[in-house]
């Protein structure tokens, strides 16, 4: 399941993917799974957590309104905040432009045990960095092999990463748009600027073209997300990080030897 | 409500606060109250960080088994992770010993817009830096004062800060403790060192009696939190911060004019 919406070798073209694409769910049947999946979910990220063994990094990149908040929110709800880092990634500070673009990044990456999130993150700098011309192409095209070393040394060192680039279409992002300008209370989510970001969609989607294509490892694999629909995206993202947390096989650590141990008074 | 768990001015003396105590409700009644109080909670969120003018600072301190953790995963399941952000506080790094003791803690102080977690805190170097000697006295005296302070800085740029003690009885602890031993499932919990902490329970109680009495101020209160119930302390802190919230009287922002605004295809 999660399988197909893996990204394949080679290089992707983002119009093969369906933005609309539900699996044979409905929103009922999504919805159900999803519930199952998020008990398991919780289980899961327990283990993770007392084990300490390893990481879960969790990369989200999209357009705008494609869904990354929502999924945040959404997906994540049963997850203990105790174990749980969200990073969202903004315009870089004048600090964070002195150093390399990884340097930001690196501060944030999870530590043993916890899940972290990157609500964009370092693919911006082969995204809006490209389209918008910040640097020269120099530059942004050597960092498809800076990305995957820097994922690699993560990697290494036992967190497991999982990419999703949420899949929305551009008439999808105008209906969510047109939404949050007539309801005045998602007002405050709506920036004018963005319509700037919206009339480069097709420089955005060869941007994203490349960066799936050119950072997709085996140790940190990309996922493209259906996400026209709010829950079927949301069933996408938990049963992979259910499925891959399976996979890593997590123990509860051997604690000492409690035999024979009194509890004072 | 939450009043009645402020610490008053002058020396605190926990044994005049019931750990038991339980305001009236039972297990169904303090329930079915949180689950209101958390729908209120996850829309006062959502103000706080659209709004981005304040930040909501919440430091937890308790024995082991007083409930830190648990308070953690069970009050703040209904916030957005998206602003959220839990500092655990363990030993200190020798980085972190190199410079004064609020260093870290400074660094992990929530930006406007959030909620900031503190599960354990600077209250730490006062506690068990005390019972172990880790300083002199003259040291460990002075940060009352310092932390005062600090916390004072934080309040008058916009962090509202709110501080729950976690109060558990020795015995409630001992049962706590002896599940813990029994349950293989929670061996990973269990930590035989915390066995002599529990034997130091008197000087802890005194250090935590000084802590609440000497940083007890308007600007970042101290409450003490019956915990030997746990669905009284979730109540009991969702109350407090949900009633904090609202006394912030926090608005979503102004957004721009966005009359006339066509969204382009």
């Amino acid at each position: 399941m999660a399988k197909q919406n893996l990204v394949p070798a080679g290089k992707v073209k983002l119009l093969d993917f369906d933005p609309n694409y539900t699996g044979g769910f409905t929103k009922a049947t999504a919805r159900a799974e999803e519930s199952k999946l998020e008990e398991r979910l919780a289980e899961l990220q327990e283990r993770l957590y007392a084990g300490r063994q390893a990481a879960l990094l969790i990369v989200l990149q999209g357009m705008d309104t494609a869904g990354k908040d929502g999924a945040i929110e959404h997906v994540f709800d049963v997850i203990n905040p105790n174990g749980l880092r969200v990073a969202n990634f903004k315009v870089p500070t004048s600090e964070e432009l002195a150093h390399d673009f990884l340097w930001r990044i690196h501060k944030e990456a999870p530590e043993k045990g916890y899940i972290g999130i990157f609500n964009r993150s370092h693919y911006e700098d082969v995204l809006v960095v490209r389209v918008n011309k910040l640097v020269p192409e120099s530059v942004w095209k050597a960092r498809y092999e800076q990305i995957n070393h820097f994922e690699h040394i993560l990697a290494a060192s036992g967190t497991r990463i999982l990419k999703f680039y949420l899949h929305i279409s551009k008439d999808e992002q105008k209906e969510r748009l047109q939404a949050r300008l007539e309801d005045p209370a998602k007002h405050w989510k709506f920036n004018v600027g963005d319509l700037k970001v919206r009339e480069q969609w097709d420089e955005y989607m060869n941007a994203y073209e490349d960066a799936l294509s050119n950072c997709n490892m085996p140790y940190a694999p990309w996922y493209i997300v259906p996400a026209n629909k709010k829950w079927y995206r949301n069933l996408v993202i938990t049963r992979t990080i259910v499925e891959t947390l399976e996979q890593m096989n997590l123990q509860f650590p051997q604690s000492e030897d409690l035999s024979g141990v009194v509890i004072p008074d």
